[in-house]
């Protein structure tokens, strides 16, 4: 009984994207905070009015404001990256196994800060503040839907340099983020490299290529085949619960791999009776899956999704022409943290990024996370390179 | 142009899993002939009346019936397996490198045959014979839809059986299949040790595990999401085009590997204009794989593709209660070569094979095909172990 508890927490916690490994021994408390913009302008040069995110800190600014370390989050993820909301939560951020007091990432030195991103996956989650399709559009008093502009990876790295500028920061000690995240980090120190002194990238890459941006295009696909989803139109409505849960399930099983996904599900067999049977009926990984994914649908809205997979999409470090244009601006050093079984963003993606700031002259180190976890090894067994991590931020630059 | 040409003549033979690499040499002519069982008792004991499948065959019958290699066919294969039905044929079947005079399956010795398998994709293909969802019921008058039974691997095997007792055959020298054909070569082995002296799994697997089983449903998914599907009864309405077209965009992507995909599409870059202005807009590579997806649609049914996604799911080797029951019946000797960057069946599924055939005591190789094409390694690039194949066919038994 026990043992499966601690299963289900487990389980729980990857499909969270979230570490419980420290949870009974974090200290660190924070809190949801709000920033506002009454405009911003997006990369393509639409408005958005009343923008507004969330964001969340661990540690305390010192005095010439030179201690900030920006963490910036992955597709299904927000600003929660650490800590609790009150000592008696379950759950702490995704990463509270590296941030916090002594930690890779040291609360006791470094003022930590993540925001959540626009058009977050987990708008209908009450601790996410974000602005998207989902959000009502000042001028009409309705949900904007598909009339809200793409927004890029850029965008997102602009909203968080307005929240560090409304704190007076101009610097970062350094950037660090997974995945989505890493995207926006590496963009970060090709688009700011007076700001950013150190650069991480875990489980990343450094633009979407025809791959990638196609193996997105699956996440987007069961949301817009879904007749509820009806262009977007769907807040009056039924939501397009069906496509949402769809893209949900494939984002979990990209973002795992073969071994944990087998030892999950001990009780599978191919030759199962009711499938057998009847064309109708599921094998009981397929209702697994779909169970899990539909758990998670509750706090996500299907056009945020499509926002982000287009955002992802649309990313190449620098947002020049192509990315022997953008990553000879970094003048961060640069550290790659990819998975060595990832089938999302497999390691030759950031090793390209790697191996091009190499060729410019850059700084920049590589080494890969191990584990069964696939992709989602670079959050859940992301201390096995905390040693490293601590180091790299420990560098002179 | 002609550059172009052979480009585009490449990559409708990824499309069709067929190799043109030995078009313009092929001598080999064959005929689609047809085979009918007045009633078939599927695996799981229903019935089906009136099966017809299409069949070929290549090279001559010896007078003892002893020199016959069957070649059991991939999920969206049929059973033209090598040669041109006209000499004016510009297409290939899809082993022609390897199947022909003095080819490593080699029809001056061996007389090789294939066999349309039941559900087969391929229905509105005027060369593929087959029964499923989308022939008529004889008992109603109307087709099936979901009221076809479902069948498995096992079912095809037992097909391809009563083709070959029709035509007196009791033993073959091999049994060679590819990915779904994998399945078969497998389980003919397992099944009827005492007919198979010699399987050769290509990019295949002993079962499917929890890890397949999920990865497969997305293939269904789709179809079952598109409105048009109607629980299967489309036949006299709108055909589910676009969830078909969606599960084809899938299956192709997942059956190749990034540098391939990515040499295909060199005019890719992220920051595509339409999809940064427009939510709405895709970006290039993203139609390219529709167009195409759409175009192989034409020839296939949806519920067809339904009930072969349910066959390989079921998919044990041997059909017991798991594998380590199936495998110690195999008699034949084993050769396993998988695809080395395969991310739709993993070597890690043939390797599991080959190994408890090692631990049953059996005789069993295991070698894997290099290339920069995934899974489909295993049709293209299959002729990088002719030799070895040609001699595990003489090899003693």
């Amino acid at each position: 009984m026990y043992l499966r508890f601690v299963k289900k927490l487990s389980w729980l916690s990857i499909l969270c994207f979230a570490s419980f490994i420290h949870s009974t021994e974090s200290t660190l408390l924070t809190t949801k905070q709000q920033f506002e913009l009454a405009q911003f302008t997006t990369f393509a040069g639409k408005t958005i009015k009343q923008v507004k995110v969330g964001w969340e800190s661990y540690g305390q600014l010192n005095a010439d404001k030179s201690n900030v370390i920006l963490i910036t989050h992955y597709f299904t993820g927000n600003s929660h990256a650490a800590g609790k909301y009150h000592s008696s939560d379950k759950n702490v951020g995704y990463w509270d196994a590296i941030i916090g007091p002594n930690k890779a990432i040291d609360t006791n030195k470094y003022f930590v800060i993540s925001v959540d991103s626009l058009a977050n996956l987990g708008v209908h989650n009450p601790k996410v503040i974000t602005t998207g399709p989902a959000s009502i559009n000042p001028d009409t008093g309705k949900p904007y839907g598909l009339s809200f502009p793409v927004v890029t990876i850029r965008d997102f790295v602009n909203v968080q340099k307005a929240v560090l500028e409304s704190l007076g920061i101009s610097k970062l000690h350094a950037v660090v983020g997974a995945s989505m995240g890493s995207m926006q980090a590496l963009d970060w120190a090709a688009t700011y490299p007076n700001w950013v002194e150190r650069m991480v990238s875990v489980i990343g890459s450094g633009q979407s290529d025809a791959w990638t941006t196609s193996l997105l295009e699956f996440w987007a696909m069961p949301i817009k085949l879904d007749p509820n989803w009806n262009q977007g139109n769907y807040y009056d409505n039924q939501f397009p619960i069906k496509g949402l849960t769809q893209a949900l399930m494939a984002i979990t099983q990209q973002a795992l791999a073969p071994a944990y996904f087998n030892q999950q599900n001990p009780q599978h067999t191919p030759l199962e009776n009711a499938p057998l049977n009847d064309i109708r009926q599921q094998h009981g990984v397929v209702k697994w899956l779909t169970n899990r994914a539909a758990a998670r649908a509750q706090q996500m809205d299907a056009n945020h999704l499509l926002y982000l997979v287009r955002a992802c999409q649309l990313y190449l470090a620098g947002h020049q022409d192509n990315l022997s244009q953008g990553l000879p601006k970094v003048k961060a050093p640069s550290l790659f943290l990819p998975s060595s079984n990832d089938l999302l963003l497999m390691p030759y993606l950031a090793k390209e990024s790697h191996q091009k700031l190499l060729v410019a002259g850059k700084r920049s180190s590589y080494l890969e996370i191990e584990g069964d976890l696939g992709h989602l090894n670079g959050i859940n067994h992301i201390q096995q390179h905390g040693t490293t991590l601590a180091t790299f931020l420990a560098t002179e630059i």
